[in-house]
C-alpha cells in the first residue's frame, strides 16, 4: 500500500511499555508433587502468590515518509490492550484457558503474548519484532518469535 | 548503654528497601457481593491477582559516636526479613491468619508490617519511624504508627 | 458519616503516581527580557521546550475499618485526572489561563495543582496532603498547603 | 592505527545514556489539518507540548588491550554533547532547520541523532552502533543505521 | 531582604539530586579488628569497597512572587557541586580530612554533606532542609540538620 | 538428554539482574603515569574509587516443554553468585588476580564475567548469551563472548 521509495527508508524498532498485575503458580501437571515442590521452589505455593508484570512490545519497520511513524503508539497500545484486558488482574492459571495445562512461566506468558498480539494485530502482525515481559525487577524473558525457533 | 554527649549528636532517618512478591483480593466479609465490586472494582476479580510489592522501612535515632550508625543495615534487614518470610511468594489473604478478617489493602499491609516489625526489632522497636509500601510504580502509601493515630 | 471508633484508628498517607507531557518557557512580565536572561538560563529560551512531569499526589486520612481505605485509588485516580486533562500534551504558558501571568516555574505548577485538587475533590479536599512534582529525574519540589504558608 | 592482535579481541557495545528537553508538535505539512489530527492525535495540539527525553547511544568495537577501552566514555561523552547542545531546551520544529519539513517523531529524531552523531564522531563513527531514543516512560525507539535500511 | 507580602506566599521544598562515585571502607579507630569484623562485616574489607552515591538536597523557603522560585536550581546545582567535588572519584577515608578520624558511614556522610552544604550556601543556609543519601539502591539515609538533634 | 520435539519449542531469552559493591582504579602499566592521567582523566585518582555495578546475564535456549523454563531462574542466580562472591565489596584491582594486569574498565569486567559464568555454568555455558554490566547509571557494556570476536 505504500509506494516503493527511491532512496533508502530507515528501519526503526519502536516499543510501548505497560503493565499488568496478576497472580499465578508455578505447577507442571506433567510432574509429580515432589518434583514440582524441587522444580519451582517457593513459587510452587498452594495458594499462589502474584506479580506487577511490565510487558515490553517492540515493532519493526520501515519509517513512513509522510507521518515519520512506523505506525502510531496509539495503535501499538490498542493492540497490546486487547491482550492485557485477558491477563489484567487476573488469576493466570485459573482465568487464561491457555494456561490450564501450560505453566505460567515467564517465558511461557511471553510466547502467549506473542501469539496473542499476532491476533490483535490482524494484517500488521509482519511488524512484530520481539515480546519483553519482567516478571521481577531482577527477573525478565525476550521471546522474538517463530523465525526463533530452534 | 550510651554514655551522654557532651555535644548534640545528630539524628538520622535510615532507610531499607525490599521486595516480595504476593497473590491478594480485595474483598471485605463486612459487605455484600455487589458493594465489593462496586468498592474495589477489579481488585474484587473472583480469583484474585498479585503485585511485586516494595516495602521501605525507615528507622530514625541518634548516630552512635563509635560507629557511625543509628544501627546496622544488616539488622535493619534481618528484622525486616522475619517479616517478609511470612508474606513472600504468598497468598495473603489466605496463608496469613491477620487477613482472614481484615481487607488486604496497601493501607491495612502497611499497618501490619510495622506490628510485625515491633516484634522482631523487640528492644529496638522504637526506633521504628516508618513504613512505606508501594503496591505499583504509581500507588504507594506511608505509616507512621500508633503517635499518628487520630 | 463514620462513626467515631472506640479504638485508635491508624492514619495512613496514600499516594498516586501520574505522568504528563507539557512544553512551556519560564518568563516573568516583572522583568526586562536581560533579567529574564539571566535569570532562567536556558529555561527562557525564545521558542520554549518541555519536560514529562510526573506528579505524586498524597493524601492523609484515618483507614476505614470496612473498607481497609482511605480512600479508593480509583478515586484520587479521576480527581488527579480531571486537572491533569487541563495541562497533558499542553503548552502550559500558552493553554492555562493561570500562566498567563505566572512564571511555569515547578513551585508555581505545584500550587496550581494544588488548588486545581481542591477543586476537584469537593468534599474531601481536607484530605489533600502533599503535592510533589518532578520536572526532570533530577529536580522536583513538594507543597503541603496552605498550612503550611510563612 | 592498532596493530593486528595475534589472539582474538573481544568485540564489546558500550553505551551511554544522556537526556534533554524539548518541546514540539507533530504536524506534517504533507497532511490536511483534519488528517493531522486524526493521525497524530493530542500530539498535534496548536501550541505544542514537550518531553525530558532520554538518548542512549551505543558503540561497538574491539576491545584496546591497552586501554581496556573500546573508546574512552569521555569521548563517547563529548560526541553525544555536540548534538545535545542544538536540541536540550529547544523547540525541535522551530529551532532545528532539519525538521522544519520534518515530522518530529521519535523515529525521526533518532534517525537525526545518528546523522548528527556520524559528523561529531568523524573518523570513528563506524563505531556507531545504535541510538536509542526514549520520548517517555513507556514509549522508545531504537535506530540501527542504513545497514538496516530495507 | 524581600518585602512582606501582603497575602501568604507559598512555602515549597526544593530539591535537587546528583550522583557521584567513590571507594571506602567501614572500620572505627575506637574499635579492635575484631569487633571491626563483627560490626561493619563485609563492609570492613580490607582493600574497601566503593558506591554510586545518590545525594538528594532539599531546600524549603517562601516562592518569590517575581520569579517563581524558592531559589534557582542552578544556584542548588552550584552549591552542591562544590561539595560533590571534594568527594567523586575519590577515597572517602584517604582523600577527605574529616573522614581520617570517623567512621565513612552513609550516616556521617549526609551529616558532612549537611555541614559542607552550609559553608557553600553561606547566606542561603537557613535554607537548607535535608539531605538524603543513598548509598545502594536499597539504602538511604535521611539528615534534617541541627534542629532535628536529640 | 532432552528428546527432539516434533513440533517447534521456541527460543526465549532469560535475563538475572544483580547488583554488587567494588572500588577500582584505572590505570594500565603499559602507560605512563602521564598517558594514564591523559587516557583516564579523574578515574585515575591516586586511591581509587568505586561504583554500585549492575549486572545482567542472558541465556538463551529452548523452552522445556514439561517445566516451561528455559532453565531455573534460581539456577542462573546461582551461578550468578558464584561469581558475585569474589568480586562483591572488594578493590577490583587488588583483590581479583585477573585484574593485576588488566585494567579495570566496564569493558575488561564485562569479559571476565563471561570467562567466569562458563565455569560456574560448566555443563550448561552453551546457554549463556550475553553480559551486560551497568557501573553507572548513564554508562553500561554489553559482551556477547567469543563468537562476536573480530
Amino acid at each position: 500500500e505504500r509506494t516503493a521509495p527511491t532512496v533508502a527508508v530507515p528501519q526503526v524498532t519502536i516499543c510501548r511499555r505497560e503493565t499488568f498485575c496478576a497472580a499465578h503458580r508455578m505447577n507442571s501437571d506433567k510432574l509429580s508433587p515432589e518434583e514440582n515442590v524441587r522444580t519451582f521452589g517457593k513459587c510452587n505455593g498452594k495458594h499462589g502468590h502474584g506479580h506487577n508484570y511490565v510487558v515490553e512490545v517492540m515493532l519493526r519497520g520501515p519509517v513512513d515518509p509522510v507521518t515519520g511513524m512506523v505506525c502510531s503508539f496509539d495503535s501499538v497500545k490498542q493492540w497490546l490492550q486487547a491482550v492485557i484486558v485477558q491477563i489484567d488482574h487476573k488469576n493466570i492459571d485459573l482465568d487464561i484457558a491457555y494456561f490450564a495445562s501450560v505453566v505460567s512461566t515467564a517465558e511461557n506468558i511471553a510466547v502467549w503474548f506473542w501469539n496473542e498480539l499476532r491476533v490483535s494485530m490482524a494484517g500488521n502482525a509482519h511488524l512484530l519484532h520481539c515480546v519483553r515481559l519482567y516478571e521481577t525487577e531482577k527477573q525478565f524473558v525476550e521471546y522474538y518469535g517463530s523465525t526463533s525457533h530452534l
